[in-house]
């Protein structure tokens, strides 16, 4: 399906970073749902956060819903954002539609498209696009709050530094929502800002681990096979540039876990059925099972780094180097959480709308 | 899209464990591959293989193919192969409709099927139901292999022991194809399945991590976004039951490392592009770079396991306990490997068939 | 999508004419519908039904539900319906490998599956896989009776005879479904079978008009632009071997209209709104508006008729003569509409399903 | 799929009448396509064409292509093309939020949206959305071309007049492509409009019948079930306002012929294989046969006239008459067949990707 994704809810990107614009249209939505401007306007402003860690083109994002709302409500029809690119200066990225900068998609995309690509930017390739996608997911994650579903990411781990885990889902997650950098523990916050600085001062770049976090997903949606929660929510997390993993509940750690340790004994708890522990991250044969719907996502480090690299001119076919010019991010976690969280509200809201119906947002 | 998965090859999965049959449509073949039934037979039985690890039904899959082959090949209709159900005693799983085993989709089934899910046997959860991928992916992995297309999926570790990586990818590849225990190392083998029984001996089970290798692939396939390869892997390795996370290349070490380390410099090789490590597993920007694609699965525990577990009668909404009769797998991961390959297969000649046309494969 | 049709309501067909069986696969179905196998029998009676127009294959369709049911309702997991395929004499057909028969796939077929193709008996093109798709659209429309919708399809005209209109709907729609010629008007029920054999005898064969109607469907579903009504409805009837056209209300008859006769004016009838005529068949806009959906379907003349035609033989590229041996319909048009009626049946399922969820036929 | 429509090559509308702006996005493009500028503005002035009978809003279309091109070629990522709305009046329009003009959506809409529709002048019902779809068609059709294959829709019936048939297809249809009204025959247009003018003089409208064909796609394209050409082709068509009705070669007249009138004998002609009659418009078995593919759609007459007609207020759910003010359309038919063949080269290029692969345009 490309550039379009989700069964109920549709999402099509289109758009390169130096071209007039990129953007987004999703279709499936109910109608009725009242925009929230200003928590698209937070979401996107968090996105572009501008901290010592993250100095990359801070140009605010003039979003601009342009079909699908009337009146302040969605019309039910596909609602399309653009957003305009500004100030473009593209004189920088000339050499990238010949010598490759490692860790990118210069060559993979000379590959595919044969050198048509548009190569300034990043080009279609930039995380610029998830721009649309924030102001897209936002606006379904208000929705998604109205009905009790709330969802969070923060930064686990980045440049050693840990942050502390969810204690109070809901809670934390509303802190998240106003915190311009994505981290649960103040402390953990400036350690890892200082400790990412000093990297980036270096010449490099860092990765991190996000995780997100779902609660409110009643039990039974979801699919046993090809459309289990967890393969929606992957294949929605790799489309996020620079994700290389993910493991949800215990993941990885199952690996060294027995069988005693990873299940999850069910007990009765009033009206509900809750789990003692969450090593299944809420997901029981690909389906909700009512406990939080909780996953990690590897984000890998900043490719574009200040230092000189061996690579090779793909047209000459020549070994080469490339200094890469301009200043660059030390990691790009914190913005990538905001893409997470928006994009699994995407997902989530169409596996509901899947199975109770296009109104179920009214 | 729930039980169907792909875009220009698709794949349709039904059956229950204890129903008549299980089974697999594949839509959009190029006609005229020649059916290998050996290898589809090697296969099968590798992921039936009874070791002491493995004691699970046993019957041979008397798989049969009732459309799209004629004379030897296939017609490029449809093709369904369906494996009948045969000494299925369901009489154990009667429980099951109302007591949740921790770890398994009883419950979620209930809350989504409202009670009408075939219970006996795990029902259409049952990993049973990978027989027929298996066959249809060992049919298309056949034909990938006259394309120079190898892939090949081995345990890396389990029960705390740790195969050798792969050296000679190709090689590697054929000698797993031959023999019984998803492995490289003869040594870590006896070892893994050493312990492994132990911890079966002890009423409990363990899980691991499964390594599969895909070379061959040429450079530029794969979507930058939605349908990037790290995003339809995933998707359907998700599918495979107790799979609960994946990463590519360097996968979530990339949290500890500097961008100067994980970024993989380009060199020329006579004709080739080729990178000196791989730790984006082969894929830049969702597109194939030409270097083998790389990536980790875990799996988890065997859910079933003897021991008396706490839970809850879902219908009855009380606390209980239950004890799971029968003979349980200490690891479901030797078959978890033929079906990652397999299925692995079928994504990859999705993908190349969408890019080259109908008639790659011939 | 190829051999899968529908969005949330997913039909995957499969076989070969002579092949081991045909079948169809559906997912997305509500668990709990309640299988009326007397319904389906009687619809796969009335589609093989045998009169002296309709000689072919008389065998009894010996259909067998292989997954998704369970003590006799749907599980809501993919159903799937296999038919094996007995008595097949392919002897006549070896020919059709080399010489096409005009009007038919053989040389089309020849040009997309270069030679692989089963070429027995039309293969993957014959109306015989229109079997599996009545037996699940048979097990959908009475689910959707007990909702309150009918969908049924009669002979509008055939060998220069017609039927008489609709009158009571729901009435007429109920005996159709009892009658083994679907023709509301006896007398002309027996002018028509008696006119079709007159030209059967002639070696030759005839077409005609099949009309359908759906009535119950709630206003307000189907889509503006690509998935209008007419759009699935349509993509769903040229699935029909020999329909060569479809028109939904006044349909070509719009052509000599003026607007002022063309609009359905609307007025209120208590608590309904309706509009006097329909000339729109129940659409506007794409949308159902509550008014019955009626279109008809054009039926071309059986292609296989007794008399020497010219063609060509397509390996050796030179023209010859054609002599189709063995007895032929003079129409195919009785077992169309059955076709028909059951695959609307179909799309109004999927249709629904997707605007009020998956429980919507419980 | 709602506003997305296709397989290989996706199209995906968005926009209302009075928004902001209107637009599609195409994504599964050969990179590489020269952008031919003067053939997509071109197609635009026709579908815009002021003439007696088409008087609505006549603003130059200033489409935008804002994402997927480079340097005048497409990139083969997603291409996005805007056309803003300008001088819009919604003034009149007002009332149809609560009063449905017969023959339009205004209260079908209003069932499927609860009130939330943009009911100004159509909103996402307006055919104005035609324009994104003439544009993007366009592009592909001048791509086409340079592969042989070339798309022409002309009126063949309106207001009791008749057009010519299409005598030498290529050269009639590079005519249509110069010429501002869709009619081969000159003597036949001037009748046609004067014809039409004296309706709309008289406060009506009227409908007709437009026929498009498609010569030189390959044989052995095209689908047997499901996606057969005929399906792929009509789900298009009925997408198009207006159209109830579709039928392929000689379409509802199959219901007088007899089968062997019907059939179209094959011969062969040098290294092709030709038919001598085409009523089979082109495609056997859902699959293309060489010959032009032929088709004809009839468009009902224009619903809004000036004419006071009865219907309903659906708010307030009384009995009500309306006069729609402005200046209507005698027929939309001119239009309509722009749209038809750019829609059309649209599902041809989506056919062909799919077949050949997505370097097929290059």
């Amino acid at each position: 399906m490309k550039n379009t994704f989700g069964n109920a809810l549709k999402v099509t990107l289109f758009g390169e970073s130096h071209g007039d614009a990129i953007g987004v249209v999703i279709d499936g939505l109910t109608p009725g749902i009242e925009i929230d401007y200003e928590f698209i306007d937070r979401q996107l402003n968090r996105r572009r956060s501008k901290t010592q860690v993250c100095t990359q083109r801070v140009e605010k994002d003039d979003y601009k819903i342009i079909s699908g709302v009337f009146e302040g409500h969605t019309t039910g029809t596909p609602l399309c954002i653009v957003i305009p690119n500004r100030d473009v200066n593209s004189s920088d990225y000339q050499l990238f539609g010949s010598v490759a900068r490692p860790g990118h998609a210069d060559y993979t995309a000379q590959c595919k498209y044969h050198g048509y690509q548009d190569f300034r930017g990043g080009g279609h390739f930039s995380g610029r696009i998830t721009v649309a996608l924030v102001a897209a997911g936002a606006l379904i994650q208000s929705a998604l709050e109205k009905k009790g579903i709330f969802v969070g990411t923060h930064i686990k781990k980045c440049a050693g530094v840990e942050d502390r885990d969810f204690s109070d889902y809901v809670s934390d997650i509303k802190n998240l929502h106003v915190s311009q950098f994505a981290i649960l523990d103040e402390e953990a916050s400036q350690k890892m800002i200082k400790r990412a600085c000093e990297i980036k001062n270096s010449d490099d770049s860092v990765g991190g681990i996000m995780e997100t976090a779902i609660v409110g997903v009643p039990a039974g949606v979801g699919e046993p096979w090809f459309d289990s929660i967890e393969s929606m929510l992957s294949h929605a997390m790799f489309s996020i540039p620079a994700v290389k993993g993910i493991e949800f509940g215990a993941g990885f750690k199952c690996a060294e876990m027995l069988g005693s340790q990873m299940n999850d004994e069910f007990y009765v708890d009033g009206d509900s059925i809750l789990t003692r522990s969450n090593n299944n991250g809420g997901i029981n044969g690909g389906i909700s099972n009512g406990m939080p719907i909780v996953f990690n996502c590897v984000v890998k480090p900043t490719s574009s780094i200040a230092r000189k690299q061996k690579t090779v001119n793909f047209i000459d076919k020549l070994d080469t180097e490339i200094e890469i010019a301009g200043r660059h991010d030390a990691t790009i976690i914190p913005r990538a959480c905001v893409v997470a969280e928006t994009l699994s509200a995407i997902v989530i809201a169409d596996i509901l709308i899947g199975r109770y119906g296009t109104d179920y947002l009214l």
